[in-house]
C-alpha cells in the first residue's frame, strides 16, 4: 500500500480537448431516432427540440469532437480532470488486499455539484448561448439533473427552467434551494405553465406529479419558444459524447500507472456515466485490442432494463413526446418501484448502451438495493466517502468481482465510475442504518403487461 | 483570466511534513490553562481529559511537531493538498476584474466531510490509538464536528461516542446519518448515560439540550473511563496546530505563482479555520519579513466576541467542566441567536487567537448573516460552488475588501479560507431567497450582564 501516493492526478496540461464519439466504432450500426408518429426523426424537427449543435453531434460520424475552449474552462472550473483512486483501504475491508486484486474508482463525485452530470450540462447550455438561445427547460425528479443544468446556466448565463415533480418539490427543498441558488427558475410539475401540466393542475393543485408529465412540460415549453430549447441529461447519444472526458481522462490516469483495467464497471439508469468511463475502453475492444476487456453496467434490480428488458423500439418518456428509439427496455408505462436509486429508475437505457449489448460487447447486471447501500456504508467507513445510491450500485459489483477473482485465484484490475456523493441522499442510509430499508422483487408481471403496449414501429420502411 | 491555469495543486510530495507552533513567535507570552478552580493546569490532569501527545503538543515550545506518517496517508485520502483557485469569475461578478484586485481561496471544502475539521479529527483520533485507548468522546451542535471526528474514527480504528444536542438530533437526521455510516455512536443530548445529561433527562426525556449539556456529558463519560479520552474540535492550541497544514499548503502554493497576499481572511467561531490559515502567514509578520500583512478574523455580528468582547479569563464552556483561558469572550453564559453559522456561535475565541488580537498582529470584524450568505449565492452562480454559512463570512470580508480596494485605486491580492461547503445548511439559503431571513443586531445588555458573570481569576498568583 502506498497510501502517500495514491491519487493518481492527470496534469491539467492533459485535459482532453476533444469528446470520443463511440458510433462510427460499434459492431452494428446505430438506429436512427424515430419522432412519435414513427417515422425517423429529421435535422430540422430535432432542432425544435434540441440546441442544434448538439443534433449536429448526435448524428455526426466524426470519430472525435472538438471540446469549446470555454466547455474546457468551465470543466477545470468544476474539478476536471477528476482524480482516480486504488481503493486499497476498501480492498483491505473486504478481504481482497495484496497486489492480485485491484478496485480503482474514477471521482466524478467531486464536481461541484456531486456528480458527473455536469460534464453534459455544461456543454449544453453552452450550446444553448452560443446559438442565441436565451434558456433551457428541462425536468428533475430528485433533482440531480436540474442541479447540474443549473449549474451549467449559471456558468453560461443561460436561463434554466426547470419543471421538478411536486412530490420532490416538497420533500426535497434542498435541491429546489440549490438550483435557485445557482439562479434557475424551478417550477413544480405539472405546473400551470403549460397545457400539459395545466390538464393535471386544474384538476388538482397539488398534485404529486411524474417525471412523465414534468418531461411533457419542459419538452413543450422548449417547442412553444423560439427562445428556449429543451435539454436532457441522459439517454442520448450527445449526453453519452459529453460523458467521455470521463473514460478517456481515466485511459491516460491507468497509463500514468501503468495500468489497464481487466474490467470496468459503471451504474446504469439512462447510461450517461456509464458511458462516460466505458467507451472509451470499449473503443479498444472494438477495434481488437482489448478483445477481453469485461464491460459492465449495473442496474438497480427494481428496474433491470438491460438485464431484463427487451431489444426494441419504443418512447423515451412516459408521456409520449420524446422520441422513438430502439433500446433494451421494460416498456415506458412500467412504473419502478421506490428504491433511493432514483437516478437509475429509467425503463430504458441509452440506444448505444443497448446496442453495445445486444452486440455482446458489454453484459449487465441488476443489484438489490439493500446490497448496494451496506456497500456504500463499507466505502464510506474505509474510504471515507459515502457514495449516492446510484453509485452503490457499480461499487457493489466492484466488491463482487472483486472477492469472486480473490476466490478463484484470480488476479484483476477493476476501475469503476464512482459517479457521485450522497450527501444530499442521506435519508437512504438512514433507512438502512434504521433497519426500515426493503428490497423490491423484480415485478415480472407489470414488465409483462408494460411490454405488451409499446409502439408498433415498422422497421423495413427506414432500415436498408 | 487564465481559466485553463487556474488551480494551483501542490505537488504531493510537497505535502508539510510538520504543524508549525506558532507559540513560541507570540508577541507576548501565551497564558497557561486554567482547571475550573482557577489554579493552572498540571500536565496529568489535562492527561485525564485529552490524549496525552495533544497535551504534550499544547505545551510544546517547538517552531515545528513532526506529523506522524499514518496521519499524513489519511490527509492524502482526504484531499490534501487542497487546492487554491483566483476567483476570476467572481471578481468579475463584483466589478473588481482586472489585475489590481486578485481574489484566492483555499479549498478545504474538498475534504471528504466537506470542511477543514478532519485536519484535526484525524490527529486526534491517531494520538488516541496509539495511545492504546479504545475512543474519544465529543459533543456537536449541527454536526460538522460530530462528523469529522467520527471521519477520524473509521479512518483510526477508534470509537467515536458523539453527544448530539437533542434538537439537533431531530431535526438533522443527515448529520447523524452521516456519523453512523461512518460507525459512530451518536446520543442525543441530555442522555440517560451520564450523571450530568440524567439530571436533565430524568425531568424530561425529550429535553432539547444545548452544546453546554452536551459538552459536559462528553468530558464526563471520558474523564470516568481509562479508555476514553475527550476531543475538541476548535479552541484548544493543539486544534489550532494541527490545522496549520491549511496555511503551509497555501504559502507554498501562493509562492508556485509568485504571490504573497496583502490579506489574510478567515471566520472565526472558535478560531481553528482561522488559525490554521494564518499563522503560517502570521509567523512572517511576527518575524518582521511581512510587518504590513494585514490578517482579519471574521465573526457573525449575533456573537462577535473577539469584535466587541472583553479580553479575559473565562470559561471554555458554559457548563464550567472546560478548562478556563485567557480569552476575548462575551461570557460563557452568553447564548448567541441562532443565527445559520451554527459553528460561529462561541462565545470565545482561541487563546492564541485573541492573544494575537489583544497583540495588534490582526484585526477582526463582525459581518450580518443577510449580507454573509447573499455573498454565498454570488459565489455560487459565479464559482459554482455554494458555501457553508460559516465560510460565507470570510467570502464577504473579501468581496468587501476587493471592492475597498478597488474604490481606492489599489492593488490587493486577498487569500481568504474556504473552510466548507453548504450542502448540508441549504435551509440557510433556502430561507434568504424566500426572503424569510432575519438579522440580528448586537446583544448589548446581554453581553454586559454576560460578562458580569465571569469567574474570579487572580493572574498574579501565576503569572510571573
Amino acid at each position: 500500500m502506498d497510501l502517500m501516493n495514491n491519487k493518481i492526478q492527470l496534469p491539467l496540461e492533459k485535459l482532453p480537448r476533444k469528446w470520443l464519439n463511440i458510433a462510427p466504432f460499434m459492431k452494428s450500426k446505430p438506429y436512427p431516432l424515430l419522432l412519435p408518429n414513427g417515422k425517423p426523426a429529421d435535422f430540422d424537427t430535432m432542432c425544435q427540440i434540441f440546441p442544434t449543435e448538439c443534433v449536429k453531434q448526435a448524428v455526426s460520424q466524426e470519430e472525435f469532437i472538438d471540446i469549446p475552449k470555454e466547455i474546457l474552462e468551465a470543466y477545470v472550473l468544476c474539478s476536471r480532470p477528476t482524480p482516480i483512486q486504488r481503493a486499497y483501504r476498501l480492498e483491505k475491508a473486504i478481504g481482497v488486499e495484496g497486489d492480485d486484486i485491484k478496485i480503482f474508482f474514477k471521482r466524478e463525485d467531486v464536481s461541484p455539484m456531486g456528480s458527473h452530470k455536469g460534464n453534459t450540462a455544461i456543454a449544453q447550455a453552452y450550446f444553448a448561448r452560443e446559438q442565441g438561445l436565451k434558456g433551457l427547460t428541462t425536468e428533475t425528479g430528485a433533482g440531480q439533473w436540474g442541479s447540474a443544468l443549473s449549474l451549467g446556466g449559471a456558468l453560461m448565463d443561460l436561463q434554466i427552467k426547470v419543471w421538478m415533480v411536486r412530490i420532490s418539490y416538497q420533500q426535497k427543498p434542498g435541491r429546489k434551494t440549490l438550483m435557485n441558488s445557482l439562479g434557475a427558475t424551478v417550477l413544480p410539475s405539472p405546473s400551470d405553465q403549460t397545457q400539459a401540466g395545466k390538464k393535471f393542475y386544474e384538476k388538482d393543485s397539488n398534485h404529486p406529479g411524474s417525471l412523465g408529465i414534468a418531461i411533457s412540460e419542459a419538452v413543450e415549453a422548449s417547442m412553444s419558444s423560439d427562445e428556449f430549447r429543451y435539454s436532457l441529461g441522459s439517454v442520448v447519444d450527445f449526453v453519452c459524447l459529453h460523458q467521455t472526458i470521463v473514460g478517456q481522462e481515466a485511459k491516460m490516469q491507468m497509463e500514468m500507472i501503468n495500468e489497464y483495467p481487466d474490467v470496468i464497471i459503471g451504474c446504469i439508469g439512462g447510461g450517461s456515466n456509464f458511458a462516460g468511463l466505458a467507451f472509451p475502453f470499449m473503443k479498444d475492444k472494438l477495434t481488437g485490442k482489448k478483445p477481453n476487456l469485461d464491460i459492465i453496467g449495473v442496474e438497480p434490480m427494481a428496474c433491470p432494463s438491460l438485464t431484463k428488458g427487451e431489444f426494441t423500439w419504443d418512447f423515451g418518456d412516459t408521456a409520449h413526446v420524446a422520441p422513438i428509439v430502439k433500446m433494451y427496455t421494460l416498456g415506458n408505462s412500467f412504473i419502478p418501484a421506490p428504491v433511493h436509486a432514483g437516478g437509475l429508475r429509467y425503463h430504458g437505457a441509452a440506444p448505444l448502451v443497448s446496442l453495445a449489448t445486444h452486440d455482446g460487447v458489454m453484459r449487465s447486471i441488476a443489484l438489490h438495493q439493500l446490497e448496494t447501500l451496506n456497500a456504500g456504508i463499507i466505502m464510506s467507513k474505509s474510504e471515507a466517502l459515502i457514495p449516492a445510491p446510484e453509485t452503490t450500485h457499480a461499487l457493489a459489483a466492484a466488491i463482487n468481482v472483486a472477492k469472486e477473482a480473490k476466490q478463484n485465484g484470480e488476479k484483476k484490475t477493476i476501475l469503476y465510475n464512482h459517479s457521485g456523493h450522497g450527501f444530499l441522499d442521506l435519508q437512504a442510509y438512514e433507512k438502512l442504518i434504521a433497519g426500515d430499508l426493503v428490497d423490491y422483487e423484480y415485478p415480472d408481471e407489470e414488465v409483462k403487461k408494460s411490454l405488451s403496449e409499446l409502439p408498433d414501429v415498422d422497421e423495413s420502411t427506414f432500415m436498408g
